[in-house]
């Protein structure tokens, strides 16, 4: 690789801090999307891109575009893309890393003078924080490439009740042109998306390795407001056999899909299964037995195959748990995505870059939802770097090496050079 | 029976009827402990007594003696008791029945012109549901027995946060005198006390048995504040092996607890287990493992060694729960109490006038606290009447037929009448 190529990696710090700075509520980083965190994110990133003297760009939804322009501006660009908003009290690295080495990769290429043949544009997104703020997936990306169905837009985000189009307008953007199809980004005209995000998980770190090369995003099937409905009774005067016990259903409920999951992992499916919550409600008191309780499951795999095993048990054990138990449970509305395979190519010549570099690397599903899955659902090849992380993620205690971030830059930065000629 | 001695219905309507119009708050019946709504309650029944020219007296943490004098003032008097505290929206009849049977049998007897040898007196007791204000049993019986421990008075009420002493004071009464063993019911001064209580369970009912003669009060051990830690970590990128997560190993405490409850019912035991609560805590959303969750333990039985086996499992459940899934639990502090055996010469007399009367019964132990476990423990004969009710105890929807109550009532009238000489 040629020296000059080097990523700037004062530049990321320089951003990094700025975040930290902005972004701290006292426990944590909380950007909101759409919110004022957000758009300061934004502003911070659009201010370092414009004294690198990249050609700045806003989408109708509030995407930001900041672009090193090729020689060919009709060649397909690249796209190094990631989102700048973050769960409320939620750490510095999940998503800005991303923006932040595009940025700090493009700083190395100006640096050297270095002139690509396509464009080059890092894509700083909206609202890719689902299961924070507006539950539907990726908003921002599918927006960007003008594939947003006009019902997302009526989405409310789940902490003020207001739409998705409601919070765009308020933000200076135009749900408008969204909803008319107004984008920067046709897919055919993008060569390929790559994404660096920290893994979020505790993988490459137990295994001491610093890179991932991602080689799907999961698909989910997800119960937001499943309720399981029993009988308020005396704690003390209602036997066994007269009781109608939503905790304890509830448990059954949970103990048996966990069950259920051990035993698909030893038949070699992959796949993660959540009560992200599971309670009592609060008109439970200390002498009464729980007539109510909710649940929030998330199901997620790569193999569409694994996810609906683990509904399909949920749907047998349900209606014996109800007979047993004397309980009515509600699924309420299910939620999902489809699973996104990375490009295979694009997952090789990264691989590749790595080895040449001395980068120890190793491809691995992703955990959660990224916006790449939105690029690959268009048709775009997408892929991904992880990085390898502290503390897992959504947690003011997330942590990522600098040196970590530095390898993944590198691959990152051979890989544009390369790839926009 | 002289069919003078029936039992004065008309009062008992009366005052269930202007209890309910004092206690609703729209959803259900709300007098707590040394509020408002619990003096309000007192001083229906006291303006009834007076109406009947029974001796009023009130003790100095507020108990209601309502006595029918004797011929002979030096005879151990009887006693006709129950509170009249309620949940927050529970019923019309837990506790005020059992106050209200005792004034219609005296507005009987007084109509009759019946002239007991000793003392019947009526005694509405303070503070009664331990669960739903003061954390310690029974203060009001204790206190009117002399028998309340200085460090009951400290005891927090649940929504205020202020102390039992406090709100005495507050109510008018005087907690220094409590605190000083002042009293107007010497254990050796009372011949017997008989509780009349709605079942607050369906047992009868379903058997289709008006009348229970209860055989003794269950004990309890208590978990209050039980927290399982774990820790949060991103729900879609943390496989299997490396999660902490509270809500399954909560539920799956609740599930083995469960077991065990089933395996040792089939063993002979009788007990009840609860789950009160059993909750993730808010900051688990639904991108998360739950990194926290608390729960609320209730066991019950009359036979301490059932309960005891209950609470062996639960220790040596939660290393094991613990090593397996990677959490902590903090059981936090346990309380309790010791089961009360009701007096058997005084059941059997009870067994023997329901029979003349050709009013079915059948023993059965009590499953919730109740004030005569008190009078048990402090060495005075102690029974209890428990009247078949409707759709349990501690809801709005608690319900009670005015024949199963007038039977039972009868039973008092022909015990205190033949009992009181």
């Amino acid at each position: 690789m040629h020296p000059n190529l080097t990523p700037d990696l004062a530049l990321a710090d320089r951003l990094f801090a700025a975040l930290r700075a902005r972004g701290f509520d006292g426990v944590g980083i909380t950007r909101p999307a759409y919110g004022p965190g957000e758009q300061a994110a934004h502003d911070l990133c659009r201010a370092e891109a414009e004294a690198l003297g990249l050609e700045i760009a806003t989408d109708p939804a509030g995407n930001l575009l900041m672009t090193l322009p090729g020689t060919d501006r009709a060649a397909p660009r690249l796209l190094l893309g990631s989102h700048l908003d973050s769960v409320a009290q939620g750490g510095e690295f999940d998503g800005a890393a991303g923006v932040l080495a595009g940025l700090a990769v493009l700083g190395g290429l100006v640096r050297a003078g270095f002139a690509p043949r396509a464009d080059i544009t890092v894509l700083a997104i909206r609202a890719e924080e689902a299961g924070a703020w507006f539950p539907t997936s990726y908003p921002g990306s599918r927006a960007a490439l003008g594939r947003l169905p006009e019902e997302a837009l009526a989405v409310p985000r789940l902490d003020t009740g207001r739409s998705l189009a409601a919070h765009m307008r308020e933000a200076g953007f135009d749900p408008d042109a969204v909803r008319a199809g107004a984008h920067l980004l046709p897919p055919e005209g993008i060569a390929a998306y790559l994404e660096l995000h920290i893994e979020q998980g505790p993988v490459l770190d137990s295994q001491e390795i610093p890179l991932g090369i991602v080689t799907g995003i999961p698909g989910s099937r997800r119960l937001r407001a499943g309720r399981v409905v029993g009988e308020y009774n005396h704690s003390g005067a209602t036997p066994r056999r007269y009781r109608r016990d939503a905790a304890i259903a509830l448990a059954e409920l949970a103990c048996q899909l966990d069950d259920a999951w051990a035993r698909l992992e030893t038949q070699g499916h992959h796949l993660v299964v959540t009560f992200c919550e599971l309670a009592t409600t609060d008109q439970a008191g200390f002498t009464k037995i729980a007539g109510e309780a909710h649940f929030q499951l998330d199901v997620r795999s790569v193999d569409p195959a694994s996810v609906d095993a683990v509904f399909a048990e949920l749907h047998r054990l349900v209606p014996l748990i109800e007979a047993r138990r004397g309980v009515r449970f509600d699924l309420g509305p299910e939620t999902g995505s489809v699973p996104s395979p990375m490009d295979p190519a694009l997952r090789a010549r990264l691989a590749g870059i790595a080895d040449g570099l001395g980068i120890a690397w190793r491809a691995m599903a992703s955990g959660g939802g990224h916006d790449a899955a939105a690029f690959a659902q268009a048709g775009v090849p997408a892929a991904m770097l992880f990085v390898r992380n502290q503390n897992g993620s959504h947690s003011p205690a997330e942590a990522m090496r600098r040196e970590d971030f530095a390898a993944a830059c590198q691959v990152m930065a051979r890989w544009a050079a390369e790839a926009a000629g």
